[in-house]
């Protein structure tokens, strides 16, 4: 019944040999917990799990991307918080069929997937649990951050009159962006410092079913400007049975910031981007419960709630 | 690719109804990341994966039991460092095979497993992630403690003459127990009230593995009295080819606490012993880098680093 110990620890002891240190972390990976300093203020605490034919698929994706997919993800919650993240752990189950000649390579190009994002954000891989298996590769990564500027900005601040801004552009991810994105960590923390972060969501689920998780959560509704979707070159050259539009709409995983800010503000981001990224007035906080799509000819369409599908318009 | 949304947003959303509310809690589940408030002092963070078949079996363990034990086995780690469990975030891959009729039912119990050991450790379980999918079940806990005396109690604190102790009895925990234990976090919090902890760990690889991790952490060798070794009932009654002591030294998931404190607080702890389940002087830390077991004969067994196996002693 209990996993095989021996390259367990070793996987661990690699791991923890290259671990980099903070000074906040008083133990790191190798006692029954990790133990680090609290600051004031506020901890922000999300996990994420990836499975093997869900998240990723071992014939496209390389150890090394889905381990910074994993920790990814992560610290995308995080920058939709406006958060710094700070702390995570990684649990793994590895499939035992990649154990005997290829698991510790495929670990530790997976550990070094984690590795390398983490470093990029300052973020200390503190701990977790490593298991082997039959069953297919599942990466946990659960993480911790801190809110510096001390509020959180949560989905259910928007109000009547808000605008709404999206990065960078949309569509396609599943044609490789979704395993190398860049979380938005840093531009989240510029944007609040330029402006202030009414509500704020990573477009994980897609952009209108993430819109919709706003709405829900401040009471409001939406409408989107169809000609200012920013649609992704990706998505603009897919050869599919759905259109780009449809595919900056409804496509999951492209890890960009969905937010809203007072008109004012709004003025003040079109005219001066304080991003290094595009940054795109999408539409704006109306009263009601739905969104709506308005169309280049200024015809209104009502966007189904869990994203956009063939029979949009025909949920 | 994208796991199917619609179950998990009614799972998500049953969670959240009925998950306790703590003060400290600013925003709980449905948001990008839980926000809570930091309190001074020290964070203990630590994560467990538990696998379909590996950890438990489906046809012997109830879903209740399933999501006990993956937020007790947390709570463990936090009872080895002596902490208080404070927050857990849950990740699930819940296999679509169980998600036709008995999903949500099935869901619901392996979260109600949750819930009721978090309500008696006052934990508030603040966030995850849900998934579905074609694989068995994973379910991952991440745990955020604190250590209200200010100290977390390591494995590198065993000093050269202090006294060996575990609580509870040893052996067999996988007939049963290792579903249905409870962990020790009272206990830990009541022995560094009673007497100073040197070091700590909790039996879940086996009693010598853990007591090795000890060794290997402080810099020091041990001896263990075969007499006084603390045989359950389980693996007294146990009718296999090894014997109820093998069992004891070398079965894992037992979940006891492993602490050494100087022979001053062990002859205190021996006279009387503040806990309400029983307490063992097994043996002392000696300098070296070994554990030795001293047989009622006067026999001593050199025990191996990995756990009790059939050649014990020939390593």
């Amino acid at each position: 019944m209990l996993p095989e110990r021996s390259s367990e620890f070793r996987l661990i002891e690699s791991f923890r040999s290259t671990t980099g240190a903070s000074p906040a972390v008083v133990i790191g990976i190798g006692d029954d917990t990790a133990v680090v300093s609290a600051s004031d203020g506020l901890i922000l605490l999300a996990a994420d799990m990836l499975l093997e034919g869900v998240h990723f698929d071992l014939a496209t994706a390389t150890p090394f991307q889905i381990g910074r997919k994993t920790l990814a993800v992560n610290l995308s919650d995080v920058a939709a918080m406006g958060g710094r993240p700070k702390y995570a752990l990684v649990s793994l189950a590895l499939p035992r069929q990649l154990s005997e000649h290829r698991n510790e390579n495929f670990a530790e190009q997976l550990f070094e997937g984690l590795r390398s994002l983490a470093k990029e954000f300052e973020t200390t891989i503190v701990g977790g649990d490593t298991n082997s298996w039959d069953g297919p590769l599942v990466i946990n990564v659960a993480i911790t951050g801190e809110v510096s500027a001390g509020k959180a900005i949560t989905r259910s601040g928007a109000k009547v009159g808000d605008w709404i801004f999206v990065t960078g552009s949309l569509g396609g991810s599943i044609v490789g962006r979704h395993l190398d994105f860049t979380p938005r960590v840093s531009e989240a923390l510029i944007l609040r410092e330029a402006c202030h972060l009414n509500a704020m969501i990573d477009v994980s689920d897609g952009l209108v079913a993430d819109l919709y998780h706003i709405l829900e959560e401040s009471n409001v509704g939406a409408f989107l400007n169809e000609s200012s979707i920013p649609i992704s070159e990706t998505a603009a050259s897919l050869a599919d049975d759905r259109s780009p539009l449809e595919h900056a709409l409804g496509d999951g995983e492209d890890f960009e910031l969905l937010f809203t800010v007072s008109p004012e503000d709004g003025q003040k981001l079109t005219e001066n981007n304080p991003l290094p990224i595009p940054l795109s007035h999408i539409g704006e906080i109306v009263v009601g419960d739905s969104c709506q799509l308005r169309g280049k000819s200024g015809m209104k369409t009502e966007l189904p709630r869990l994203g956009w599908s063939h029979d949009v318009g025909k949920p």
